[in-house]
């Protein structure tokens, strides 16, 4: 763990300072006091038993820095009964993953001593997280000094603060020797090798790891694509007939590559301890509202928020309003087929070198235009999923991922598949996927981090340039490393990535066949990204909570939605080849009759193998079924010697202590078919 | 329970008979004492526990009777462990469902004093089943007497024996006055009113108690289908033309049922208790055989068969022999056509009575081929699907059921596709299903339950003529209901029920637009079948085991695969209306595009209305959250309080204690990613 940083405790004792709680610098003397103890309190008395000391500045120089910044950390016995409460998975000493707990400690396999190497900075980091956002409510009515912040029994405090605009930000510390030694192995060094993924989970947690693995296996997966494209761009350049097989190839392929991920994902969820991992009950977000009330599975009184109300706002407004932006983005793509066909009237009037330039300007200005809808509809679609008050964090994640999902297909791909399907032009479809793809990727790069990066060392240069000096020689002080730290960006999570990621793949499985450098471009761009996001974790943003994660979640979902997508589009795309259609001179009827054919039964293949292959590998499968097996075993022994001989004959005794224990064996059992 | 039936077991004292373990008559003496002796064995002497005693029939008249004859039992306290093992959900004094615990067996609702009627007589026997099955060889090398009976140690000794011929049947008793109550409100009473679906499962178990459900919920759901029917066949006999109205119904129609479906499957499952109930580890069946290796998750001794030649055989043997077969049944129908039109020329000819009559020849005579051939096909597939040697009765079940459906959707099916698609007939089509329908139906009623039912009365008559006078006045001695119930054919399960609603379900979904009239003759064949459905379980057959089960298994996903296809198929019916060809008088190919479009916008529909309706009502979700919610925050309180405090500081003794407990807890959170 982070050495040499450290602060003392009220009692005097040191300990290793993990996470960074902002208060607003006008908080009330109070508030402060209130929360400081109940985040110091023991368990039974309600607390959450953590160690938390003001960040003392080591001079005074900046009188503009925020004084209420607190560091939070816990000692090694206290984070190792954390571990056990947020059902961490460890390396047991029999190689299988199994759930920590601190009576069976010794026998987990980097077990030492008192454990100190035993949890990583990252996970320690999640614990105290976890004990903080579940640091609830007791008999407070309202926050101490503020009558208005309402509390009630049950209520997670931090989360209070934090909607209250009490709490500015709480994030999690960077270790600089550890960043050093991953930023060098990520991205410093420029040699053809894997991505570290398991040091990258070790420090960012396995959510961004396995985005990061899909980053590197989409890469991967579409090198065969881009070999074989190379020959046909070189050779087939104006023969733009010749794409069936390629159009084939993209069929198999995209329904292959995710079929495989679902089973890398899974071997890697199961190496870092997060496939059999349960998820715990969740709170609500924090910006739910609603009556006071009993939740119905908990007890526990919280907002309540009717369904149907819910429901209403969704139909009513949400879904109409996104077609309204659909038919929006529709309307500025017939302005940009307009402009299209005014400029090519220009050009073919009186052809230029400057007027072959502007024969690419529309599809600039069109790329463009397509990303600040995108951005713009972005904010707008957050605004809604909030405004339609969903209770879990995850619906609504799911509520906007899919809104912009939608907006974001329909806004890149509308045009290509007007120009495909309607206007059937392929060499007009070829060019406007080169400049959509060039130009989007060109945008986002800049955006996403090398605009960041530099808005970030401006600001730093311009903060602490004194620091900045001695940052490449020494050690920083802590009261400084927070204060940078504290004014970087905040990462919000993997979102833009995979969306990234998703319109890239689109591009490539739907119209690559007619654009075969499509897929070496991706290739291109996906390196690059790699970089430019490792560098963005590691230097732009402030170090992210590490979120478990056992599989990319609904982005499957999304990019199988895709791959459906492609099977028909590809197949749709093969109908119309002159190749093929020069098989059917006669009959366009009998043509479509059997590319309809095919394709269903390509798409019938498809279901089929999604069934027939199995989504956990076969060795993991056994792992998984051994575990669950001993615990059944260890069940049935514990009924039949335990219980066959003693709870019978004597009665309520043995009944009230073993009641709890049963309760609780038998309780998860619920899982599987929730 | 069963009063007035009782044996002595060994002591003297008296139990209740609920399971007839019939041997070989000529079973060596010594075999048949250490069966004895293990299943009468402690259950820490490896033992399973039970009152087992030899039927002493109370007459020796007929001499040919077998004398190898027992009875087990259980004492009540033995049948409540054997509760606890095997998972058993029952109401809980909250309302909701728990799975049994023997601590905590006096807060669940129904038990009384010492549990006397707390489990019904089907659980009962079912635990005695599961007893029995996991009754495992210790030392023993083979069966003693027998020494090419191999064991060894973990072998289940009722599958050895069982599977070697020693073991000639095993069965529950009927409970004569129960049957009689069931019978009179099941079928005795001709009445419009529901089935008495908790008495079935009550008596029969869950796994029936579904079948009969989803039979009922079938008719219901073909009843508004039926209704529209009516008036389409009666006004539009001649007018083949107005089924767009009707396809269009359809398709909404079995979509929007089997959605239901899960839902109502769901809330019957939960009221049953097996909604959560986790399935114990699995077996291998009997049949299955291999070299003697260690299992990879359960560590025991048991035979290994190596996956790859098993793929062999299916890929190189079983996949063949199904598109042989499916090949055979194409020609069959070739030659059905011929015949057709054979006779269509001779009635063309000289058109008479007796040709009018001959022109039903040919589909009469191919629908009883159909039938010969799905019954010859069916043994063929199952001594395939035993010769792949899979290790598990689930997988068995599976290929079989695969295999079986491919198959009878081919030959039942071919035929109507054909005349739609490719003689696009709709006359012919509509006689075609109607005589399919018509025939199949009446064969299988009669071979199904009124010939089982005649061949039983007769059998019955013959042997035990003077014991029959006697059933209807007063209560048959045990001896006699024994030898009664042994003769008794024996139930193979829900397959053939539910193949044959399958095909229902197919002629109705798919083709019902051309033939309004189909949903009513199978609402009446089913209503007729319920009746012999009933009859046949209560008369016909032995008690079957009753089987666990929460949904309807690989038949809700056999039926949602028909559903798809019914959506294409309607689509392409409506495609092909004259309706709806004359809004595109001048060009097919822009018809089959819009109809193409129409068919891809529908499936899209219907795969998200299954991902948006959501499986299990929102009332149940509740239930199961707060049991879950339940066990994870006594989970935690226990680590909070008991190890907080006291496991750190003294290092080992409550370390080993806490271990198991530990292990249990942990154990189960694997079951969410399985």
């Amino acid at each position: 763990m982070q050495k040499g940083l450290s602060v003392s405790d009220s009692d005097g004792s040191t300990f290793a300072p993990l996470v960074v709680l902002e208060l607003a610098p006008n908080t009330k003397e109070e508030a402060v006091e209130w929360l400081l103890k109940r985040i110091r309190d023991k368990q039974q008395d309600g607390g959450a038993e953590l160690l938390v000391e003001k960040l003392s500045p080591e001079d005074q120089s900046t009188e503009k820095d925020n004084p209420n910044v607190y560091m939070v950390g816990a000692s090694m016995r206290r984070l190792l009964f954390g571990a056990e409460d947020v059902g961490l998975f460890k390396e047991f000493n029999d190689g299988t993953m199994r759930s920590f707990t601190c009576a069976n400690r010794h026998n987990f396999k980097e077990f030492q001593g008192d454990g100190d190497s035993f949890l990583s900075m990252a996970e320690c980091q999640y614990i105290i997280k976890h004990e903080l956002d579940t640091l609830r409510a007791k008999g407070e009515a309202h926050v101490p000094g503020y009558p208005k912040m309402k509390l009630y029994p049950g209520k997670s405090v931090i989360r209070r603060i934090q909607s209250k605009g009490i709490l500015v930000q709480i994030f999690p510390l960077h270790e600089n020797e550890e960043l050093k030694r991953l930023s060098f192995s990520w991205y410093k060094q420029f040699k053809l090798s894997f991505q570290p993924l398991d040091d990258i989970r070790h420090y960012f947690g396995e959510g961004l790891a396995l985005y990061f693995a899909f980053l590197e296996y989409f890469t991967f997966a579409l090198i065969p694509m881009a070999i074989i494209g190379i020959p046909y761009y070189l050779f087939d350049w104006e023969d733009y007939d010749k794409y069936t097989v390629f159009a084939g190839f993209n069929l198999v392929w995209c329904t292959v590559i995710l079929e495989l991920w679902k089973r890398l994902s899974a071997s890697l969820a199961y190496r870092w301890g997060t496939l059999s991992r349960k998820k715990a009950f969740e709170e609500p977000r924090p910006g739910f509202h609603g009556i006071l009330g009993f939740n119905p599975v908990t007890g526990r009184e919280e907002p309540l928020y009717p369904n149907f109300k819910r429901q209403l706002r969704i139909y009513l407004v949400s879904v109409p309003f996104v077609l309204l932006c659909l038919y929006l983005s529709l309307y500025v793509m017939m302005i940009y087929f307009e402009m299209e066909g005014w400029v090519l009237m220009i050009h073919d009037e009186e052809p230029t070198f400057w007027t072959g330039v502007l024969l690419f300007i529309p599809s600039v200005i069109y790329a463009v235009v397509i990303e600040i809808m995108n951005l713009i509809y972005r904010y707008a679609a957050e605004y809604l999923t909030n405004w339609e008050n969903h209770r879990l964090e995850s619906t609504f994640q799911n509520h906007l991922v899919l809104k912009v999902l939608v907006f974001n297909f329909f806004n890149c791909f509308a045009s290509l598949f007007y120009i495909a399907f309607v206007m059937q032009d392929m060499g007009l479809l070829r060019q406007s996927l080169a400049t959509l793809l060039i130009t989007s990727q060109i945008l986002n790069q800049i955006m996403e981090a090398f605009l960041p990066y530099w808005l970030q060392r401006r600001r730093n240069k311009k903060a602490h340039r004194r620091v900045i000096k001695t940052l490449a020689d020494k050690e920083l002080p802590l009261s400084d490393q927070v204060k940078l730290e504290a004014d970087m960006s905040t990462y919000l999570g993997t979102f833009d990535d995979y969306l990234e990621l998703f319109l890239l793949f689109g591009y490539v499985s739907l119209f690559s066949c007619v654009y075969p450098l499509a897929a070496v471009l991706v290739v291109l761009n996906n390196v690059t990204e790699m970089y430019s996001d490792a560098l963005k974790m590691c230097k732009v943003f402030k170090r992210p909570f590490s979120e478990p994660a056992a599989d990319v979640g609904v982005w499957q979902l999304a990019f199988e939605a895709m791959s459906v997508i492609a099977v028909v589009t590809n197949c749709a795309l093969i109908g119309m080849s002159p190749q093929v259609k020069s098989y059917f001179p006669e009959s366009d009827t009998q043509l479509i009759m059997w590319v309809v054919a095919g394709e269903h039964l390509l798409l019938a293949v498809k279901f089929i193998l999604t069934f027939v292959i199995p989504d956990i590998p076969k060795n993991i499968q056994i792992k998984l079924s051994r575990l669950e097996f001993e615990s059944l075993e260890a069940l049935k022994k514990r009924v039949s010697t335990a219980s066959l001989k003693n709870t019978f004959q004597q009665d309520n005794n043995q009944q009230t202590k073993d009641k709890s224990a049963r309760e609780l064996l038998t309780g998860p059992r619920i899982h599987l078919n929730l």
